[in-house]
């Protein structure tokens, strides 16, 4: 049995006393955390690894309940665009240009992005090739929910993306049975339903009957733009989360994407059956809207934090979303007490959890719990002082700040060199690959400014 | 004459006719630029210093219109608290509690968190010990104005900060004929005036006058909040820029910060007076409220971008500030399309000297200017690939990406190092001076967890 004991750090456990300890300890052994805090000295093998976290904070992988690693090398292409064009004229040709294998490049390089800004597990937003991202996910170590995005119905859609019905169940449980549990149980399935746009009925209802028998999450984008609550009015005679109520589309398996136009009903509709939201601020800021964070909180739902995609963002990075999530909502309330550091880091961490229905093995500092965890080190001018630690990571931190990141008891990265792949070389891929793709996919950028070509 | 010749980089001029260069570069003399873009053989000496910017992109060093050096040392002591608790419990005690001595140190460490953002001017916000500032300026190597916090008026604050008005009036002359254009004109003075609340009409009109005729800057936080505005209607007859109009003292040497509580007269009457203005988005979210940025600009008013102090953002981070002022009017506005990246980084460059009047000397590459810039390395991987350097600049830049900086000509930072002052001494006597400032103040923050000391 191998043993890793994290000294003297800061460690925000998230337990459910919420608990930190000042110069604390964290005891690992194997996949698992063995104690927290006040560690006897019986516990701990004398062969043990030592790893000091003197300054630091200690504190569990952040959950990035939201993310396209399908998009990753499409960051910067859908800028300052309406809608129409962000999905149109950038966002599906280029998704629809990727292969398996570019997909699964696309996920590393987001997983690099994840793990340096403190991700531990993350869910797919959905993309369309799982078997891409699985191999990538298995190779760099996070944890992860995968999914396809499916659709049975729709138009201007890529060609392929669209299936009948019972072919979109079959390959839900297809990618189910290949990868549900899979690398000591670190990846599992979701059911991915794009949108309203793109579901029938039948889809909605047999995929939440498929997800409870199999007790596994359904993730989707709800109400995300006002057209969308349009659409669903105008043909099925109800608004998106209503319309999923009257039909039994609502259960507590589902994850509720970005939800920026619900009306008060439709909250306490979440409510009634414990439906979990995933809030993206930054995507919402940039085209969807302000998203009802501490409404749906003071319903007691589980809210938990995403970044999107690399187009809809442009950082897939969860401390500046944190960062992002409580200053959007005290603007938006005129209150500087709305969501304080505590509830932005349950929200990055519990709650995440909890949305992933994953809250028995992560999201909290826990014995007997995964070892999912990271180590912050503040010791920039960006960070210091840290008067309170607990504040600082949500309101000074940057992922330049995230030392160090353990998954399932195994080391993603120390002293900001990530372990499992080799960064540079896949950094450089994506890089070559993203301008083919480019091309291949047909996107012509204007010039920002009148360009000279000087070599 | 000593040159540096800066190579194939992507070149952001801010020039007239707003011209980029792929592959260009820039040729710096002594302190001031040469030549930019397609550089003539013969303008480069034999002995010309090359630095290689291939893959880097070169622009302006942005300019930070408004933070509070002297608050740097209370970054994270008044988080999620209201703004009474904020200013009488926390920052007033603090910031009373700081010798000359720290204000130089607080101004060190600031100015080392906004080199690694890639600011080489800024705008002082107003502390209490210029001769502090300007000895941290000095040494560090930035491009500021300063001002000194006056007040003739006003209650509840700490002793010695309400002076009579002629005494205000002159330690601002004391200082402007102590300080400005020192260290080959890179320092420079400004009023500083800190509300309506502190500042009487006579006050306000003589320091309009004397600023007039040095041909310097007015600093003054104007209509920050809503009860700013209601003070002013109740004591002055009308709201704060309505009167400040009335009494005549709205002038284009006037640079008027946070302006969250505008009506459309008062921006009209900015417009008319060609009042400057800095705006200061993770503060507005956190305490005060959404600035009018897009109408501002559309008046063509001198938009410009502000950190503010560390205990109203926390992060003294101009790169951050962009990609927050793009996403927050979006949101506010419901349109992607809001303040596009172009626009943005006019705010941070050309906006930001014209709000300084240094408009003829920086805010552009372009011959003849101060040779103020900075070269950002994207290679890590939160910002690769890079389709559109431009949108990139704004959308997925960190302040880690900022690899050199140069002010008046001089290297200030050279691949993420510091060279003008001992980065890491500074932030370590910050680190515990700040701990002894906290407990000279009497400031105690309550634990945001229950918390177990264990060392």
């Amino acid at each position: 049995m191998a043993q890793t004991l994290i000294r003297n750090g800061f460690v925000i456990s998230m337990n459910a006393g919420r608990q930190a300890f000042e110069n604390g300890d964290v005891l690992v052994e194997d996949d698992r955390i063995k104690a927290v805090g006040v560690i006897a000295d019986e516990l701990i093998a004398p062969d043990a690894d030592i790893v000091d976290a003197t300054d630091c904070i200690v504190l569990p992988g952040l959950v990035n309940s939201h993310v396209h690693t399908s998009q990753q090398l499409e960051r910067g292409l859908a800028d300052d665009v309406d809608l129409l064009t962000w999905l149109h004229e950038r966002t599906w040709p280029f998704e629809s240009a990727l292969t398996e294998e570019d997909s699964y490049l696309s996920s590393l390089a987001c997983g690099l992005e994840l793990i340096h800004s403190g991700v531990t597990t993350f869910a797919e937003a959905g993309g369309q090739h799982v078997d891409g991202m699985g191999r990538a996910v298995t190779e760099i170590g996070l944890r992860a929910a995968l999914c396809e995005s499916i659709m049975d119905c729709g138009e201007g859609l890529p060609k392929g993306w669209v299936r009948s019905t019972d072919e979109c169940m079959e390959r839900q449980v297809a990618h189910y049975e290949k990868w549900h549990g899979a690398e000591n149980g670190r990846i599992r399935m979701q059911f991915g339903l794009r949108t309203i746009f793109n579901c029938s009925d039948e889809l909605l209802v047999r995929s939440r009957e498929m997800a409870e028998e199999r007790g596994i999450g359904i993730h989707m984008h709800v109400a995300e733009v006002l057209e969308e609550v349009q659409f669903a009015q105008k043909t099925r005679g109800a608004g998106t989360v209503e319309h999923m109520n009257r039909i039994g589309a609502l259960s507590p398996n589902l994850l509720a994407v970005h939800t920026v136009w619900l009306t008060p009903r439709d909250m306490d509709l979440f409510r009634l059956h414990d439906v979990k939201v995933s809030h993206n601020p930054a995507a919402a800021m940039r085209v969807l809207g302000f998203a009802y964070v501490p409404e749906l909180l003071s319903r007691g739902l589980a809210v938990s934090i995403g970044t999107d995609g690399a187009p809809s963002n442009n950082r897939m990075d969860m401390i500046d979303e944190m960062w992002l999530t409580t200053l959007i909502h005290k603007g938006r309330t005129l209150n500087p007490a709305t969501l304080p550091a505590v509830t932005i880091l349950e929200m990055a961490t519990l709650h995440g959890a909890r949305c992933m229905l994953w809250e028995d093995e992560i999201g909290s500092l826990e014995p007997g719990k995964k070892a999912d965890l990271v180590i912050v080190h503040p010791r920039s001018a960006g960070t210091l002082p840290v008067h309170d630690p607990v504040s600082a990571m949500v309101y000074s931190m940057h992922s330049s700040d995230v030392e160090s990141s353990m998954c399932d008891g195994r080391w993603l990265m120390r002293d900001g060199k990530v372990l499992t792949v080799d960064e540079k070389a896949v950094l450089e891929e994506a890089k070559s690959r993203a301008a083919f793709l480019r091309k291949k996919a047909g996107i012509e950028l204007p010039d920002r400014f009148p360009t000279v070509r000087v070599r």
